[in-house]
């Protein structure tokens, strides 16, 4: 029944030799590692507008250049990114260049950075979809946290079931968006052009925000490009999961990092110029990315498209987490740092075990958060920017030592890279510090003593299973145990097991009644008369102790090496009648574990 | 830890040669089985006041009547049973005695009754005594379930210490409960025969209940009868406890039950008629001991100390239930009627898991009526007058057929019982069918149904395990296949074992990486050239499908009878260390579980 359900959720196992076949092609590596970094354009224009409004009509006259710095920034990172994944086609995220290049240390603040990201992308884009959705249901606004699980356990199922799967499942929705997007772009920008659109400013009285305006300090804009800098959130994705592209896969993901650089560009700049021009202003009822729908298609279906695919994007932006949280995830599981069961490739060839970790911490912070995730929104872009820097600094080393057909370009594209990342990471370090940003400076740490306690223990572990200075086998001294409850049929089939194990054989009989029961002892020796039944008062009526006192005591004064304990134990046929049986082996058996020298039999018979 | 908290708690393990000493003498026999019977006291005359008060003055008259007709009742009940506890020392409960004398179904009837009042008793008890608690401090009101679970825990843990130390921790509040009614019935009478305590009667203005007064009709009275007869709830707990009594069991158990039963009479007489005396009548506000308290001892010391002990004594009759059930669930579990599990004797010589299941299903039903159960109190009248009446008559029948001196007597005595209870049971079901009597016609059928099923599970186990059709004991050939994960010193403790087992040995490697590791393979023929070690491929990356296919195709092939399936383990110290493996050893065991032919080898290493 469970088989059942794991088959309709999940899919039936695809064969190891089948693992090249899944991969991405372009289009779907698309959809997959995309849509992280294109929701960012349904906030990221709004964000900056947010800060500057501070300042009124002054400061909203620095979106078109802000805007174009933030362009400009993506398509540094992304140049710089398109580098490293032709470098490191096996996969070529922050983690692994920080490893190869600039250390273990640092390897593990990208990595720990890395991590701590994707789960807040899932928690946080997952509790903005459910936002957009119940702005427009709010009858289901009571429900928002049941929801946004709902919506983890989807996408979660959906990437189980393997990430061609996920491509196919979700590329609809994203391509929507975006075709919807460049829609609205250009069809807004004509309509500017041939004087078709009135400007909404002018109207300072629905603004939000304070009338009384703040100057408009180098700080404040700086705050907004920070706040804008969110928006590179997701450029990574494609370097992280290089291993999930067909071969070339350096190449093909190359590729879709350049698409996706292009489109977040002309998109970001895009509504952000057509916002200028219109001269939006953010308002507490309405997103500045509806204002301007509404304003070029009006309230019509293409309207309703594009709110429905916004809210979609905003939720699938989690589904490029579940892409590369696994595989970073696998990454360190198999550098040691993370435990092993991550290295697994489950029935559809994806890493389950690091999908479910992923899907069961986002449900967590939702579940934390009451569905009311957004305090969190500053935390990820110190992760992103550390990640971005470390990459590209690790880059830069990298073509410095290695060298190769020009070197120097590349090592000056990573260079530029590394510090114009460096420098966004102090400004949103700086600015959004008292918001929250100090909390990474807490959890980074702690993750990397994680890591390392738990690479300390696979070091123990590797130590003692050397086989540097094993000695030859040596022979032992075995003792096979035949635990007797009573006679019965059961016994006999546990007598013929004995037997037939050949060797050292004796029979045991723990005395729990009281008093000692002749007719096990005289049944015994009448079906077996040379193998001896031991039997052992037990007053205190359990099992474990005299068990172990005896095999300690034929252990010491026999000179046996191991003692094999044989469990016979029967199987009824359904549960209530299991809850019918003392299960004796099963407690000995828990006790037996902790007993050195003993090996545990299970011995089960059909009735 | 478990185990300090195990002790600090229940005590040390009593050997079970004190099973003798820890029983009980008379004083301790009437603390732990007399609270019950006892505590009917502190309602059993409000109950038959409350329902002849709807008859208003005429009504009231008869309460003197009624209560000498239940006195009666109680002493031909008492009487019957003594004889049944002499001629049955070893434990002459209903169920005891009809399986003995009526027969199976009737036995099952008498069981399912009496355990049903048990658990009714320790719910409805606790409650009434959380009750008395609440109205002396209303602000706990919120928390009487909790309260009420925290009474059951503790009376739980005290039985689970031993049946005489409930007896020593409970002895102090039944006394003192005895002292202060004999002193109220005592002394209030004297002062009415002296004339010093004037009638609270006379003022009808301040009385509950309807004005308009129904007329006094024979059923009323029946009712009132049937509602005074739950006193008689708990006068069988003797007789269902006779085996925790020292030898001579039976005259000590007689010699306790002539003596609950006269005090009872007296303090139900004695309170009824200084009810009648001073004409006291039933109060939404106060109860009628209160009031009888207040008027013999004024609102002094005494008075609080009647309020405090009936409030404990409430309480203490679900000591009693804790001392039956255990022993009458033993009985019909040695019997095969119920789990087995029931007849262990637990640390302190007493039926533990009788103890945690009765604890069990009472806070089941407090948590589940939200601490209101009065509404389950006529249930538990229907129940006791079932078992009353099928214990006499059983008795009855058991006299005739047995014969001996006084046989005749005997039985008639037996018979006066049985029809005295026969016709109280058909009044009580009558009076309080719709009152929810008709759940027991429910309940009961139910719990026979399951007793047989439980007995058809354990006779078909038998069946299956009787040694009569035995063949002798014939040869099998077994295989011991060493699972071998990959080339560690885990693996050559493996081995060492393997070889120190004897017989046929084989060593089998599962490939889940896509490709074979030619590593193993030349490892294990360098440490080891005599025993082949098989590399299985597979596809799936899952261990057990593999293996159980090569299992049965040895088993076929080469014509096997058992394949011991070795699986190395080894231990970590803690439990976040263990965290960090993959425990493929447990996944396979639990797979193998279910496949014939295997027994399952755990061997586990330090590293």
């Amino acid at each position: 029944m469970l088989g059942t359900a794991r088959r309709l959720l999940i899919g039936r196992p695809i064969p190891t030799h089948r693992l090249e076949f899944e991969k991405l092609a372009i289009l779907g590596g698309l959809a997959v590692f995309a849509a992280d970094a294109l929701s960012s354009v349904a906030y990221g224009p709004e964000e900056i507008l947010h800060i500057l409004h501070l300042a009124g009509p002054a400061g909203l006259r620095c979106l078109l250049p802000l805007a174009v710095a933030i362009a400009a920034l993506i398509l540094v990172v992304a140049t710089s990114y398109r580098q490293t994944v032709v470098e490191y086609p096996s996969g070529g995220g922050a983690y692994v260049v920080a490893r190869d290049n600039l250390g273990a240390a640092p390897s593990h603040v990208a990595g720990a950075a890395l991590l701590t990201d994707y789960v807040l992308t899932v928690a946080v884009s997952v509790a903005a979809g459910v936002a957009a959705i119940t702005s427009a249901w709010p009858e289901l606004h009571g429900h928002r946290v049941l929801i946004g699980v709902l919506c983890v356990v989807i996408v979660m199922l959906v990437n189980l079931r393997g990430v061609r799967e996920s491509a196919v499942v979700f590329a609809a929705p994203v391509y929507t968006f975006i075709l919807v997007m460049l829609a609205l772009v250009v069809v807004g920008l004509l309509r500017v052009a041939l004087g078709g659109l009135r400007s909404v400013g002018g109207a300072p009285e629905v603004a939000q925000g304070a009338h009384v305006w703040q100057p408009l300090t180098a700080f404040l804009v700086l705050r907004a490009f920070a706040s804008g800098g969110a928006t590179l959130t997701g450029i990574e994705a494609v370097a992280n999961g290089v291993q999930a592209f067909r071969t070339p896969s350096g190449l093909n993901a190359a590729r879709v990092l350049a698409l996706m650089a292009a489109l977040l560009a002309v998109m970001f700049l895009g509504t952000s110029a057509l916002a200028h021009l219109v001269g939006t202003v953010p308002l507490e009822s309405e997103t500045v990315l509806s204002q301007l729908g509404r304003l070029v298609f009006g309230r019509g279906a293409i309207y309703f498209v594009l709110q429905m695919s916004t809210a979609l994007i905003l939720i699938l932006a989690a589904n490029t987490s579940f892409a590369d949280f696994p595989r970073l995830s696998a990454f360190m599981a198999r550098d040691g740092y993370l435990p092993r069961q991550l290295t697994n490739l489950g029935d559809r060839l994806v890493y389950s075990n690091g999908i479910i970790a992923l899907a069961a911490l986002a449900i967590g912070l939702i579940v934390a958060f009451g569905g009311k995730v957004t305090a969190l929104i500053p935390l990820y872009a110190v992760g992103v920017f550390t990640a971005f820097t470390l990459s590209q600094s690790g880059m830069v080393l990298h073509w410095v030592r290695e060298g190769g057909p020009g070197w120097r370009r590349r090592a000056v594209v990573n260079g530029i890279g590394a510090v114009v990342t460096g420098v966004v990471l102090v400004v949103v370090a700086v600015t959004k510090f008292v918001l929250g940003a100090w909390i990474v400076c807490v959890v980074i740490p702690l993750l990397v003593l994680a890591f390392r306690t738990v690479r300390r223990h696979y070091d123990f572990v590797a130590s003692r299973l050397t086989l540097e200075h094993a000695t030859a086998v040596r022979p032992l001294r075995n003792l096979n145990l035949l635990l007797v409850g009573g006679m019965h049929r059961g016994t006999l089939e546990g007598l013929q097991y004995l037997k037939a194990l050949s060797g050292n054989g004796r029979a045991v009989h723990i005395e729990t009644g009281g008093e000692p029961d002749p007719r096990v002892q005289r049944l015994w020796s009448e079906w077996e008369p040379d193998i001896p039944l031991v039997t052992l008062p037990s007053p205190y009526r359990v099992m474990a102790a005299p068990l172990v006192d005896y095999i300690n005591h034929v252990r010491e004064a026999e000179g046996f090496d191991v003692v094999t304990v044989i469990l016979p134990e029967f199987v009824v046929r359904t549960w209530w009648e299991s809850l019918l049986h003392n299960h004796s082996a099963l407690w000995l058996q828990i006790v037996l574990r902790h007993v050195p020298g003993v090996a545990v039999l299970n011995m089960r018979y059909e009735l």
